[in-house]
């Protein structure tokens, strides 16, 4: 059965971007330093190439590529210029968000959706019985607390970045009780993998 | 040779306490979740029987007990009620602090000292050759701010609290590098070893 999960690299004082954020900035200030461990140039923007990754670094990443949809928040849609409307394989893109598409960032397989089950069912019934990729912090945190994210993983960069924006902020109080599936080491991130526990 | 050892429980979202932390209620409300994986038995206090341990979880335990010195913040130390004096095996206790000690919470094996630097060499030299336990949140920033923390052990508790307080906050938008030691995955927690690069 197909699961959304969230794909996302974290530093180890929980940032997923540096400071200042911005379309052009999209990872912000010192931000890169997160996605080093499949993207060792900085400047590299194409997310083609990930034959040099080894161990459970490649494993993780050819399980996100192996997704049959994904579902992104506009913001991180936006700050990553759509990937140009393929974020891998062609798969259909759902980018959650209230406003009308931005004209410039409309591509045949992008998909604007307003409510975020809404957005979760839509990517499943097109995965085609894979696994939905879910980014964006914002996403995340709708998707948790309407019960709709199954699974997490997160890349954790061994680096403090101090500042920049969390993975998880300005969340309820209750506890969301998650299931250890493994943890692996690779050669530029831990790979923790949890079920989303929902029956607590 | 010592090393300053940070031992820290965090959720996965960054807290190591409940919000409202407080004497008689030091890790907050709903916080004793983070100390589930040592202390399964929410109201024990006791740190003495740690038999029920297993794997990593046991593992890093006894490296934790097997310290020979122990540096903590004050207000760690006040919510804990000083451990009645004796963290573990009557090893001496620095606490960090610039304010007179409290009479209630001293005894002859803790030492108040008012700087961060400081405390860490008092305890490598008392450690007799063993590592320094460090304990608190504002004590590890404090220590990595001076270039005085050498590794973190960090148990990764497989919960989203939501909201408490935060293991890294307001700190310094400089990059702290970390070297990847170990992660291992024990039964009640992730447990992630790091040593701290200084020559970045």
């Amino acid at each position: 059965m197909s699961r959304t999960v969230l794909y996302m690299s974290m530093s180890v004082d929980g940032f997923i971007a540096g400071p200042g954020a911005a379309p052009g900035n999209g990872l912000g200030d010192g931000g890169h330093r997160l996605h080093r461990w499949f993207l060792p140039d900085a400047g590299a923007s194409s997310r083609g190439d990930l034959g040099h990754l080894a161990g459970a670094d490649r494993e993780v990443m050819d399980e996100a590529m192996a997704t049959g949809a994904v579902v992104a928040g506009r913001r991180t849609f936006e700050l990553a210029g759509g990937w140009g409307g393929d974020h891998h394989d062609g798969v259909p893109i759902f980018v959650l968000s209230r406003r009308r598409p931005d004209p410039g960032l409309e591509w045949p397989g992008v998909t604007y959706v307003n409510d975020v089950t809404a957005a979760m069912r839509m990517a499943k019934d097109a995965a085609g019985g894979k696994d939905v990729l879910v980014h964006g912090a914002r996403t995340a945190r709708l998707a948790l607390a309407a019960g709709v994210l199954d699974e997490l993983r997160i890349h954790l960069v061994p680096v403090l970045l101090g500042q920049g924006e969390r993975l998880f902020e300005d969340m309820p109080p209750d506890h969301v009780e998650l299931e250890p599936l493994r943890a692996t080491d690779g050669p530029g991130a831990a790979h923790l993998s949890y079920r989303v526990r929902t029956e607590v």
